[in-house]
């Protein structure tokens, strides 16, 4: 009886060389699974599992993993407010983990003896996939047939070729991630450390002139409406947040940074809805949250989007990093108004039940109710004691 | 003989009154003093000594402080890319600090018996002015009769006349405090939460409608030419990049935070020279420090930028955080490409002889020198190891 | 009708003051409570109760706040392995606050007019009651008749005699505190910066010379069973162990940490059980939680005892970081041996079905089953491939 | 011409076999180099360099770097108070970092075709000798025998004698290895996680059972007299403590800890001098730091701690921290007062003339001359302010 082999499966190049490889020349009985996380339609769907089934695999499966993929990773995110090197919004890397666990859940639900992904010996996704399944299925092989021969484009081309398949193998001038949390845009521009990708490059045309307000509300640090609208769950909202600010080339940006392998990368991405959606929640949390409430959730979430980039989502630390977030938001609630222009945003201000600013008990430089200029010289004695009997000391040692 | 008091004088109300109070109702030899830190031209400082005379000061003193705040203050504050809440350069905080050491400084040298500040007992700068003075000169009395009296700006423009004192009594709509590293603007909007700066309000007009691309060269962190000019200081750089970036309204925003005194405050601020800066600054860093270098930055510079906001700036840990940020330079050096925008700007890219990506020894997603994709391989496993022993120890314990 | 005000009571000289000079100087009906945190047995709280009344006191409350003091409190100490200054834990601050809030909610219950409390103007206890008070109970007033007349001993004992009030008047060589958290004790030799407390000034004196085991059973981080006896509360669990390690003297030392004030404070304290519970926690934790969980629970706990120290307890921040804390505990479960000594103890190991070494996946130094030297070899070159290319690159431009 | 290797060699079994491997099998001319970091006398570096040429080296050569040692790596450990987990003073792992730095440089001095070293594949040496040595001279090739085939204890015996090398061939039952900081003795005991090493197991035997007292005197953080002795190098007083308070069994313990490839290990250790110095100089900064220049460091020294552990010495991370920790020393000179006990000692104070506390500027708890009653009730109030509101916003959010 053939072995059964769980194959991570998108139609490109890649993974229909794996499929073939592995029936043939291996004898395995190939399941393609594709896992969506925002970033195919129905239809592409279709024809990716048309693909798959003329490659020849025993049976294909699509998992929608878009609203998991929010409730498990992209709500995290946004409570943390996470851009690495203060950027990128993780579109690719939350993907990718999302769907190593579909696939690794798979696996072992049809008792697959292994699991075959088409990374490259080159990225950082072999890592990805890699740990994921090895801490989620340590019994089940992994496969990597593009890294273990090293092979290059043509030559997978050119075995397709020789097996009577039939499709388009046509190198995109762009290679494009699509996905719920953002599109990355690699290509010439961003392999070397200057250059900006142009025009053609980015996927949506940017087609607004104009401007436009727009009001998010968040109800314990979830976007729950957009103008007013409410939607049945937040993936609803983001979708209809980038539909309206997508057109404007909003959250373009290059992202730089330190890959999981050691060596610095740098990609194009487009990401209106995260961008917007990021920074509206971060400047309602800067008038609900006290100041170390602020402080501290930085410093966890930028570690949390690190250990996310690299593949860590399973460490047991990021369970404990999640109830910390989970526990600030319970005032992340109001309203947040912005304005859309081409290229660009701006926050107008926030409306919110919690706000600490603005209320009845003493505004900044205002008639203050709370306390007296007497308070604050008693304070700024205090405040700066330390400090003063340490230069005291100081002056006193050196002369001595 | 008459005590000396020795008062921060900007020429506004506030201080106006003071130099009456403390010589007619006080009985105090009044010696104004002035710190530019680059918001004043000599016309302007030439004004205000004019008007602190006929005010009848006993002495009145101008420093120029531009260069010494950008060498003790604003030069770690590149360093660090702080800005405060992800936004605000501490255009006004810092400058405060400056201005309080260099009066605290005076005061010691002509022996006064006293240092008279204006602030009001509802902000920031109150706590700065105290602190400083107390720590550097415990000996001199402090003297703040705006905040002691609770005095409205009625009252004062009535004692000022009553005086025959001739002046610009009328109120501005918005407050405005140019300096350096920035200009902020605070109105009526940014007493409400929900709101932001008309037009008018700005003190630069956007002027500039199409686009331009600039070049910004750093030498351990600091910049040092702008578009290939070199400059005998930085702070000559910063200014000719103002010219010729304000005129876009690069780098206007409205910053909302934590005050020293524990309410929330908002603030508009126009600083294009700092944001720009800041944010090439930080783009050549992602390329030529490690990714715990970055990491750790972050964490001290964050708490900088805080602290020093608050006003501690002479808390010994400063120096140390100094001594870090400054070996963290020595290859900060390079060029960095923007393009500049109508109220936007873009990091094109940078070069740089100590540029981690793009080089000899291996560029990422691309055929690689010095490592395989078995390397890789071993090192997921080591990398995954302590959570993979986890989650089976997890899964054997919930079992047993 | 008079006014009444609620009087944290100790019965010692400063609140026996408070009882007589607010009812007979203010004319306010005094209720006075005590909260007892661990420190006081039945006999004392009636000693103190008669006293009061004696005293002069409307009404009288004592409340039994050990239970409440662990589970709100004490818990997160453990859970955080929270020692000052990496010695001290909390002994004295952690109580301060269980008995402020409890006097609060009190004040509110029978609609008091004012609280009081007999703190000087010198300690931290001023500022923990204070800032307890105003956020609980804003609009209660809160009166410190020692504070505010700067009473000395001298002349709260002239006045409590010209009173006819009879009471034990001499003063003790050392100051002591005792609650279920550990005992402080202050005296001449505290004062200073050099000097140890001499035998007499402990409490408990060590009458045992031997040695012997103790076993400790956690679970998800509380004590809940002292050599396989098990207990309604850890509370008694708490209270049992001190009862056999106190007689060792362990847990002696003296702290030296900043106040909530910026100055410096020196004190010395007895926790056998706290010290003990807190270290065979902390060997529990080494043992079942991952590299990144020990490394931010660090940091989180660090803060979280600090804050705590500052009376900040009511800072939403803390609630956050209990939740990160509790969370971190799901698997900390397990025995730990301890071997007792006269003034020391030794940590002999653990035994836990979470244990992450000594397993069936791998042990340290020894025949792996999870990964080879290859592995290991592969994970090096990439572990320390950014460093090699910063040399490398460095080596070049400086050539260059 | 036959290839040079250099051979990282300590004359044990491993390193034995290496070299006659090396030279027989695979025709390398085998350049022994032994390390010295203070764990080695003359006699045993006589003896160890005629067992290597009895092997047949074709040169072998001793590095005292006893001082260097200290100077690039001890003295920020000090500086940093560092002990992983809390508890081990990195004795192990600092000093093959410093012998991996000594055997690379070397390599490169005398134009070697490779490098060797006797690490097994199980522990952390391999990966702290091969990133060092990639790191410091990536174009030497490494050569790891014992790990690449895998070898056990009896066939590396065997191939031995089969060759006729006369050693003594018996395990110890301890291993142990001794350096300047502290020895480490692995055995039965730590190989599981519950059992405490016997008396036998401990290099130095417990031969005090009276009291003495000691003084340390340090000057920026680094200890230069112990007792009023001076010393040319802090190397000569650190093994002058060691001569006194080795022999109170002091700094005994088990230390459990991550391990580099993700396992926990345990691991006991003696190190007498460095726990005391460590804690004597942390108790000396607790007196002369200001609160957050502790705070930062323990968060930098931690770091600092792991990364140094996991081999990440040459990260320029390292350098930027050392800079911290080497400014933040500046006024840690004073005198430390211990008294040693068998098994365990106690810090009784200091004196400096940088103390923070006792002094003319305020003492706790006592009579202050510098702030009064009301200055800590306004600095309460400010204190408070931000909790208070978020209390009262609260309160009246929920009613609302």
């Amino acid at each position: 009886m053939a072995k059964k082999v769980v194959l991570g499966f998108s139609g490109g190049l890649d993974t229909s060389f794996c499929v073939k490889y592995l029936t043939d020349e291996k004898g395995y009985e190939v399941h393609s699974i594709i896992v969506n996380t925002g970033g195919f339609s129905e239809e592409e769907l279709k024809k990716i599992e048309e693909h798959a089934k003329k490659l020849g695999v025993k049976s294909h499966k699509a998992v929608n993993a878009v609203k998991n993929y929010y409730d498990s990773i992209i709500r995290y995110l946004v409570f943390g407010n996470v851009l690495k090197n203060n950027t990128y919004p993780l579109s690719v890397s939350a993907e990718r983990l999302s769907q190593a666990l579909h696939i690794a859940k798979y696996a072992r639900e049809i008792n697959a003896d292994a699991i075959a992904h088409g990374s490259t010996g080159a990225g950082n996704d072999q890592v990805r996939f890699d740990m994921i399944f090895q801490i989620m299925a340590p019994e089940i092989e992994i496969i990597t047939p593009i890294r273990d021969m090293n092979l290059s484009r043509a030559s997978e081309v050119e075995y397709l070729q020789s097996k009577g398949v039939d499709m388009n193998f046509e190198k995109s001038v762009y290679s494009i991630n699509k996905g719920l949390w953002g599109t990355s845009v690699g290509g010439k521009e961003t392999l070397s450390s200057n250059g900006y990708l142009p025009d053609e490059a980015w996927p949506t045309p940017v087609t607004q002139t104009g401007t436009e307000p727009v009001k998010l509300s968040f109800e314990q640090g979830e976007l729950k409406k957009v103008n007013d609208e409410t939607f049945d769950h937040p993936t609803q909202a983001i979708q209809h947040l980038q539909q309206i600010a997508g057109p404007y080339g909003i959250g373009r940006d290059i992202h730089v940074g330190d890959t999981i392998i050691g060596i610095k990368g740098r990609v194009g991405f487009e990401a209106a809805a995260p961008i917007l959606i990021i920074k509206a929640h971060h400047a309602l949390e800067k008038h609900v949250l006290s100041k170390w409430q602020l402080q501290w959730k930085d410093q966890l979430s930028s570690f949390y989007g690190t250990w996310l980039h690299e593949g860590q989502i399973l460490d047991p630390v990021m369970r404990d990093i999640e109830a910390y977030l989970e526990s600030s938001q319970r005032n992340v609630t109001g309203d947040v108004f912005l304005q859309l222009h081409p290229y660009r945003y701006q926050v107008l201000g926030i409306e919110s039940p919690y706000d600490l600013m603005n209320n009845a008990f003493g505004s900044y430089g205002e008639t203050n109710r709370s306390f007296t200029g007497d308070d604050v010289k008693g304070f700024t004695k205090i405040f700066g004691n330390q400090t003063s009997i340490y230069h005291q000391i100081k002056e006193h040692a050196n002369k001595g």
